[in-house]
């Protein structure tokens, strides 16, 4: 089914409120977005007050002008985040704001720039943010992410495309992933979130004590955190509200114990990191800590990175995905964490989620990461499944099961 | 001298962050404009980093989105405003962060929507700003607005142009207003500034009690506050930086005394109220107060407005004009206060500036007050000089100086 620009638009936006969001009537809503996303945002924001939304208030990003402070700022300037700003928004947060992220950034926007000036606005912004995204990470409220398709990350997917051409193309993938061509997108994303849910018990069920991945490249053991959860699809925030914080989704993840991760790995598909892209990595843990780390593109960046704190080179995140995922299948590199992600089985640097931890309701960070739950101010997905990875589930008395074979689910997970 | 849209963009783009904001290194700047002013933006933006900005943020407002609200929203959702927005802004100025207003709205967005709503929301609007507006009306930083042509402000301006037609006349007439059409704009700033500050200086040193405005339906004695200052042109923030709050500007002002105006005026140009046109304004003062009040247009929202508060239907500005200035030479209706209050002699109800009373460093309001300054949640400046007005100064012994005749300054106020 063909949808046309307008109504691609007009389904995701009633889906983003709806299905994304859960938006309540009463609601106040906080959307980021790319100035490129105007014509979404517009629609997201009519269904919103169609469904009682307060106010809706939207913070754009210009590409422009953020690459504009690389080229032409003070070496002294690059310190500086608006922690104004975000204390403003965790102020929404706090008082019942939902939140919604417009993801279509430029993937290589920051490429050529000075990477310690990008380096350190980077880690500027982290510190600043960090308030408002716990907010976020702890599900104190509603959330969500959907994509638009803006010209410079549609000229990285369609490189061989004329840039109208290339955001047709991108906002025609876009809509399959998130499954607003079916003729009732709600409908689907109901089925979609019961196929989740059915994995995911199936693996809280069993308990595994670690997981065992194997092919080209990687033979990695990720011990699971003392009391980890798996989580995915819809889940409930803390204000009570059932929402889906990603579209598209198509992982079951949990937390890793960032002490017991031991062996080597390599990415499968090249991340972007804050406008630069990191590809080619290759990492061997040891204790859970990354002891060596390689990339084809973009090491200086990762060595970075994994010096941000002492969170960084440990894991907070491992999620599996079926390499038959839509968006694996429609064979695009999105460039985009969101897309790529959901495409093939990944583990994440940094921080971990509070909501992949059972019992962790007025537990402190050092309780959590007692139990194996890992911190830091980065979290960074990087993908390492394909259709040749083996996963096995380790059961505390060391015996296997297999999980997936060629990229794969097997028996009660395939669901 | 004719510019090209690219050229004017650039030097007002660098107008407004040297002469405009006086921007500092190291600064931080906080941009709030139309998302149809992206152009101008993105140089300001540029301008502002090469000056050494650590940072440059913009909220974008949205015309669509916003009458949006009004069409879709449910009837129990207008009391809302963005308190946490206004709070992170206001932690801005508080921390050095210097404040460029980009105006350019549609001058009658709302008329059409349904004016409970609308008060409503206005309403809701200025109480969470005011701690953030009385940062910028106190002048705890340097500030400025300037002014971006939107289609929606051309077509009302060029009623009779194409809109692209009427656009590039607008972006001229704002460029000419601007002074950017000057070979170097930030020189012809700096005389522009001697000039406006002598008649300033002319003013403060007669210390007049009172001005006597004459003319078609206008007989107004506005007594001027205890200690009232008159202002005009550049200024220096409490933090030290001297800026210009309005480009363009021509007006010299002061605060009358909220108790002490008598008499009957009448409005001389429509002005646009959070997008409803107001026009054809009668009103009578007694002691201070408006005790009659009539409009040929929008005469619910004008009683509306009067009754925000309790100073809102008394002056809080009164500004002398000359009816030769640039802006009212282009024969042109802007349908918006930045260009409309230069063009002709105005009074304003509502708030009065801290900045316009001697010695107000540590005053508090009711300190104020009773000195005649005037305290509101509105600000609304009102036209009311043309080429038939006359003004005389009155002395505090009764005694008449002519400062106005037939719309223009006579003698050391001509400069
Ligand atoms: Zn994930
Ligand atoms: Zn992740
Ligand atoms: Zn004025
Ligand atoms: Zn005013």
């Amino acid at each position: 089914m063909a949808l046309t620009l307008d109504e691609g638009l007009d389904r995701l936006g009633a889906l983003a409120v709806r299905t994304g969001l859960g938006l309540r009537a009463g609601q106040e809503l906080l959307i980021t977005a790319p100035l490129e996303a105007v014509p979404l945002v517009r629609r997201i924001t009519e269904h919103a007050y169609r469904a009682g939304a307060s106010l809706v208030t939207t913070f754009y990003g210009d590409d422009v002008t953020r690459l504009a402070r690389f080229r032409h700022g003070h070496a002294d300037s690059f310190d500086t985040a608006p922690g104004w700003m975000f204390a403003g928004m965790a102020e929404a947060y706090r008082g019942g704001a939902a939140r919604l992220a417009i993801t279509g950034d430029d993937p290589a926007l920051l490429s050529g720039c000075n990477p310690d000036f990008v380096a350190r606005a980077s880690r500027a912004q982290s510190v600043a943010y960090r308030p408002a995204l716990e907010l976020i990470t702890s599900f104190a409220t509603n959330w969500s992410i959907v994509a638009a398709a803006t010209p410079a990350w549609a000229a990285m997917v369609f490189p061989d495309l004329p840039t109208e051409e290339a955001v047709a193309a991108l906002w025609s993938a876009i809509f399959t992933a998130s499954r607003v061509d079916h003729a009732d997108p709600v409908a689907a994303w109901a089925a979609h979130n019961r196929a989740i849910h059915a994995r995911r018990d199936a693996l809280n069920a069993h308990r595994f004590a670690a997981l065992h991945f194997r092919g080209p490249g990687t033979d990695l053991r990720v011990g699971l955190a003392d009391g980890h959860l798996w989580e995915g699809g819809a889940g409930e925030a803390r204000n009570g509200i059932t929402c889906n914080p990603n579209i598209p989704t198509e992982e079951v993840f949990t937390t890793p114990h960032c002490a017991r991760v031991e062996g080597v790995v390599r990415s499968t598909k090249p991340l972007s990191y804050q406008g630069t892209l990191i590809d080619g990595i290759a990492v061997r843990f040891e204790a859970g800590r990354i002891v060596e780390a390689h990339a084809e593109r973009g090491e200086t960046v990762l060595q970075r990175v994994l010096a941000t704190d002492a969170g960084a080179n440990r894991l907070g995140e491992v999620a599996l995905v079926p390499h038959s995922s839509p968006i694996s299948a429609s064979g695009l590199l999105f460039g985009n964490t969101l897309f790529d992600e959901n495409a093939a089985s990944h583990i994440a640097l940094g921080q971990a989620y509070r909501t992949c931890m059972q019992d962790a309701d007025g537990l402190d960070d050092a309780a959590l990461e007692a139990r194996g739950a890992n911190s830091s101010l980065i979290h960074i997905d990087w993908m390492i499944g394909s259709g040749e990875i083996e996963v096995d589930g380790i059961a505390a008395d060391g015996s296997a099961s297999p999980l997936m074979r060629a990229g794969e689910f097997l028996g009660a997970f395939a669901s």
